[in-house]
């Protein structure tokens, strides 16, 4: 685990506000997950590729994708996967592609939480 | 309340698999809260207009739309506002946009949780 880095993948936008979204949703993970980082697919920065870059440079040799997606569609199936396979050629490094963090069961509960906390509040006006 | 309806709006595909990881998304608020369905941007049904034409016909004159996105990018910025300007307009009922499930705080520990699981099992391999 000592040279293994996390990487968050959202997608980027050139919108500064959609970055910031993603970067308060990560923040938790930061804070509680050593290694770890975010990193933008396209059109904002830092990108994978220079995550990548910086963590073997640094001595990483393993690093794991969780994508900051709802669902995986042509960027997860297509786009990320020939990234990574270019990136493993050039850097050497072993990079794992985990499924996006909508497929798992918990953040369904969470919407759930969300839609429930939002109609207790429109339910205040 | 009681006409009040919800609908949770995802952006659509025409790979099914995206649809069905939307629907687990979707299937615990959609038990937890009544009146609640889901609908789709574009590229999937049931759309936007669909939900809300039926709602409509059903007696629903009030309609919240909790977008299941992780962020406000050009969709939620234009192009759903433009639909929902529209469908006001053509129905008569009155449909609220709240902010898209990735700007509350929830949803990032619920990210930590994923990821924090993911590493779990990775270290079991």
């Amino acid at each position: 685990m000592s040279n293994q880095r996390i990487i968050l993948l959202a997608h980027g936008s050139s919108d500064k506000r959609w970055c910031d979204t993603f970067e308060a949703l990560a923040e938790p993970t930061l804070q509680a997950v050593s290694n770890s980082s975010i990193a933008y697919m396209e059109l904002a920065e830092p990108s994978l590729d220079a995550v990548i870059h910086e963590g073997v440079a640094a001595g990483a040799s393993e690093f794991t994708i969780v994508p900051l997606f709802l669902a995986a569609g042509r960027h997860l199936r297509k786009d990320v996967p020939a990234m990574i396979e270019g990136l493993e050629r050039t850097t050497g490094a072993r990079i794992k592609l985990s499924a996006p963090i909508g497929e798992n069961p918990l953040l369904g509960q969470a919407i759930k939480d969300v839609v429930a906390l939002q109609l207790d509040q429109s339910t205040d006006d």
